[in-house]
């Protein structure tokens, strides 16, 4: 799912910076290109190294996974930006590559249930408030937004996912659909239906989209699409002449 | 921007179906391909048709711009095959292929400005009423999302971004950044920053996506970078050590 001008860059590139897991999925690398991997969750730390490399003149590709601008390494690259006093920094071209994020990728597979107005929402506490992100699931789930969730769970963050699927549950019926997306276009992909009455945070781990359908997201009888409708209240006259 | 999987479908297609803009794009097309070209806003015409297609054995594609999950023909065509009235539609062999919807085309060219959580909003009322539309804007607004407005204005919806607009400004402060991303991937690209104090209707048309950024959203100084952190509230420790 990359598209032609990110594995342009990557090819192009001298020196390849990335979380490990990523790098690996980048290639295949040349035997002249340095790879500069680094544990997750180190970020900030990969987008200051891309700097140093690229302040020496040298050509430099950071690996993201998805579309780098959804929560993955963009924000970091220009923090670390904004951050500089690294006069040399500011002096770097830098191109940002989007991608196809893990939601509308885990969307294809199933559907179009993204298909009208919807969020996208980190529900780790990590680096925000948890009290902004129940703000945040609040009115997303009262403006009747269909809705995704990045970084749903993971063993130092066990006990979010629960208390979001309940406040879902005071707003919507359990049959609402649910999308558990994982791996989305790697080896191991799976991508399911459940629905929020059946959904357990035991159901995802960290590799794992969640979708939750607004009220007009549907299943199609017989099937394994799921959809959110484009027309909300009245559907369109030329619906019924199907 | 295209991913290679869809860049394969079109060429092992026997029919192209599409907005006639859209199909032009999509080339090179083979001399032995039929094209299907329909005018805009005739989604369900053109889902419908492509079945009909694929039911008697033909291989179709439909292009679509963007994502085709994203406020484009991937939720029309299961709208068709959810009312289908004809069985050998169920037999069809359907793959949707995801790709670079326009927000995130747009963000990538400015930085990041969707680097934290966001909605994505069709402002078209075409299909759903106009105070659905306010609501979710209210909901989004009051939750702090950055947000992509898609179908932001046309000249049979003239007042409705306006509207929007003022909606906004109640919120957010003047000097919130805006990005006006047209016709971005295609050769007449222009991505520009505005602020939401200076933001006017007039400076849209129907082929730019409208970013407003949340409270957090920044322009690094002395560039034309945007992004919004990944943090909320505290900016982590690791920030300070630049």
């Amino acid at each position: 799912m990359m598209i032609p001008a990110a594995r342009k860059a990557l090819d192009d590139a001298e020196d390849i910076v990335g979380y490990d897991t990523y790098v690996k999925m980048a290639g295949p690398l040349r035997l002249d290109q340095t790879v500069h991997a680094s544990d997750n969750r180190e970020e900030l730390f990969r987008a200051r190294q891309a700097f140093d490399l690229a302040a020496t003149g040298r050509s430099v590709a950071v690996v993201s996974s998805g579309d780098p601008g959804v929560f993955a390494m963009a924000a970091a690259v220009l923090e670390a930006l904004d951050g500089a006093t690294d006069a040399r920094w500011r002096g770097v071209e830098l191109v940002i590559l989007p991608g196809v994020s893990a939601a509308l990728a885990a969307a294809a597979r199933i559907g179009a249930p993204l298909g009208h107005d919807f969020c996208i929402i980190s529900l780790s506490d990590n680096l925000k408030p948890w009290s902004v992100i129940i703000d945040r699931l609040e009115h997303a789930a009262a403006g009747d937004f269909a809705m995704a969730f990045y970084n749903p769970i993971s063993k130092a963050r066990p006990w979010q996912l629960g208390e979001a699927i309940a406040l879902l549950r005071r707003h919507r019926v359990a049959e609402t659909p649910v999308v558990l997306g994982r791996d989305v276009g790697r080896p191991a992909e799976s991508v399911r239906i459940t629905t929020l009455g059946d959904l357990t945070p035991e159901q995802v781990d960290m590799r794992t989209v969640v979708i939750v359908g607004s009220s007009t997201t549907r299943v199609i009888d017989g099937t394994d699409w799921v959809y959110t409708p484009r027309w909300y209240g009245t559907p369109p006259a030329e619906l019924k002449k199907a």
